[in-house]
């Protein structure tokens, strides 16, 4: 139950034409405390409800906790989550063994662009496509549980 | 997905030779606040994943969501909860048509003995048995979620 990934910023929309996959993702926080972020997703037709734990102290380690959940349930969890929707396309992204998530922000966190990789070992070499630019795993400001109290267009 | 019910203090004991069931609780919570409480549950060889969002001005409603998930999840959850894990007993006592959740608290929360009723509308009567003490209907006080903060034990 514990999840291995890496995260970079990307530096171009190249990875557009490469991705095989586009889906549209809302969420919502019913806590967002790293120690314990409780997430509600609709992505398209299907709903979420997903505990995540504490990362180790590489941040490229966290424990994650997921069950399906139909789409309606998720919009009356979504209601009562805490202020700061996070909206967002996701591209996905097959690169040799690996699969490559890239999330493009909307709204309140328009003009981020983050992709993630999951890993089968901490240790697990990958081949970076040329769009990938600086490795933030770790840095909880990237969370979405962060991004939702803390909006990208509001940094300084 | 709003549950109806009523609250109460428990009176005496008696209750206890009525019980038709009884069964060990421990609980713990990934968020404390009234508005989107989430509580993992382990009763017996059970385990649930529970949502509830704030109740209704006579505190008799409240948004309710629940799961059930596999014991060893439970457990996992559990100990990323936050501090103030519930342990108590339930004994169930149908009463006519009714009913009666009987929470009998351990640990933190010894002495603390509370009633539920659960009702089809806010109107619905039923029988009071003998044992039914004080109401304490949305006296958030008396929710698990604040017991677990604030102990019936360091009540002054």
């Amino acid at each position: 139950m514990n999840e291995i990934e890496r995260k970079f910023l990307v530096a171009s929309e190249a990875f557009k034409k490469e991705a095989q996959n586009k889906a549209h993702i809302v969420q919502g926080f019913l806590n967002k405390d790293p120690q314990r972020t409780v997430r509600i997703r609709i992505k398209g037709n299907q709903g979420f409800i997903t505990v995540k734990g504490k990362s180790n102290a590489s941040g490229t380690s966290r424990f994650e906790w997921e069950k399906e959940i139909p789409v309606d349930e998720a919009e009356h969890l979504i209601a009562i989550c805490e202020k700061g929707i996070i909206d967002k396309y996701r591209y996905e992204i097959k690169i040799g063994n690996h699969l490559f998530e890239v999330d493009e922000f909307l709204g309140d966190n328009q003009g981020l662009i983050i992709a993630e990789v999951e890993l089968s070992s901490e240790g697990e070499t990958f081949s970076k496509p040329a769009w990938l630019g600086k490795e933030v795993t770790g840095d909880i400001r990237y969370y979405n549980s962060q991004l939702s109290k803390h909006p990208f267009t509001e940094w300084s």
